[in-house]
C-alpha cells in the first residue's frame, strides 16, 4: 500500500468574494475595554447575534436560536450585568428582565483579573439550567441525565454563544474577551436556584 | 427602593445594515446531508474558518485564530474524516496531514445515530490535547492543570469553533450539525496519544 500524502489545501478565499471571512480575519480577543456605554440598541443586536430567536419552530417544534444547543435545550440562559443592575436577557420576549439595581459587573471577573479591566460596560455571564437538559422539550437521551455529559454540552453550547459574541464584536468593531468570573458571588447577586451553575463571563464594550 | 423594571429591547437589525446578521439568521442545525463531496477550495474555506491562522502574532506571541481559545492555548485539534481517509487538519501549514487510508465517516456517529444519516462528506472530529493545556505557550494558570477546569476549557473551545462552522455553513447554504460520535473507535482510527480526548464530531456537507 503506498504511503498516504498530506492534502496541500488551496489559499482559503479572504475577504471580498466571501464577506463573512472579512469578519472571521478580525477575530480576537481584546481585553481592554473603554467604560463607554453601548447603546439599548447595540444590546439588542449584540443579545440577538448571540442567541436570539432567529425562526419561530426550530428543532423538535421550539423556537430555534442563533446558536445550537443539545437537543434544542436552550439551557444557557445569558445575564447581563450593566451599570444599572443586573437582567437576564429573555430571548422569546425580546427583554431584559431585571434581577437587581446593583451594578456587579465587577463580580464577572475573578479578583486576580480586577488589575486588567473592571470598566466593560457589558458583561455577559453565562448560566446553565440543569433543568432545561434533564426535562428537554427536545431529543429525550439518556446523556441528558449523566453529569459529565452534561457538563460536555453545557460547556460546548456556551462556546456557541460565546463564538457568536466573538464575531459580532469583529463585525461592529467592538471589543470581546471570554473570561473566568467570581461563580460564588454571582450565584448569591443573580439569585440564582439550586439547579443554575454559574460557568463564564464575557465582557463586551469599546476597544481602548 | 423603586420596582425595578424590565428593559425593553428594541428589535435586533436584521438583513440588509448588518450584512453578518444575514446569517445568523440562517443559522440552523441540519441533519439530513447529502453524500455529494466538497472542493478542496470549500474544504480549505471551510477549515479556515473553523479555527484557521487570522494573523501572525496573536496572543502571547503565537499565531492568533479565527476561534478563541484558554489562554491561546490551542489544544483542539480538528480531524477530517473524508472518503479517502482520515486527516488531521494543520491550521499553520494549512495542510491536511494523513492519519490513515480508510474512510472512518461512520466512527464519527454514534451507533443510534446511524439510522440519521452517514453519509456526509464531511466529518470534523474534535480532539483535545491536555498536554497542550498544562504545557501552554500562553498565560500560565492554576486552572489548566485542573481536570475540572481542562474540562470546562476544552469544550468551551470547542463551541467556538463548531460555532464558526455553523455560521460558514449558513453563509455558504450547506448543512452542518454537531454530534456525539464513537470516542473509542476513533481514538484508536486516529492513532491518538494518551493526553488526547476525542471530543464531538460535526458534519458537514450540502443539504439534501
Amino acid at each position: 500500500m503506498s504511503q498516504a500524502t498530506a492534502i496541500r489545501l488551496p489559499s482559503p478565499e479572504q475577504g471580498h468574494t466571501i464577506p463573512f471571512f472579512g469578519i472571521l480575519e478580525k477575530r480576537q480577543t481584546k481585553r481592554e475595554i473603554s467604560a463607554r456605554t453601548l447603546s439599548v440598541e447595540q444590546l439588542s443586536n449584540l443579545l440577538w447575534a448571540a442567541c436570539g430567536v432567529n425562526r419561530k419552530v426550530g428543532p423538535f417544534g421550539t423556537p430555534g436560536r442563533t446558536a445550537a444547543s443539545a437537543s434544542n435545550s436552550q439551557e444557557i440562559d445569558v445575564y447581563v450585568a450593566l451599570p444599572s443592575g443586573a437582567y437576564l436577557y429573555d430571548a422569546l420576549k425580546n427583554e431584559l428582565l431585571p434581577i437587581g439595581k446593583e451594578d456587579i459587573r465587577w463580580q464577572a471577573l475573578t479578583p486576580r483579573q480586577h488589575n486588567v479591566d473592571a470598566k466593560a460596560p457589558v458583561q455577559l455571564i453565562y448560566v446553565a439550567d440543569l433543568h432545561r437538559l434533564t426535562h428537554t422539550q427536545g431529543f429525550q437521551e439518556p446523556g441528558l441525565h449523566d453529569t459529565e455529559v452534561q457538563k460536555a454540552y453545557y460547556y460546548v453550547d456556551t462556546g456557541l454563544i460565546a463564538g457568536n459574541v466573538y464575531l459580532f464584536a469583529a463585525a461592529m468593531d467592538l471589543a470581546a474577551w471570554f473570561h473566568n468570573c467570581d461563580k460564588q458571588a454571582l450565584t448569591k447577586a443573580l439569585k440564582l436556584r439550586p439547579e443554575q451553575r454559574v460557568l463564564f463571563a464575557q465582557s463586551v464594550g469599546y476597544p481602548l
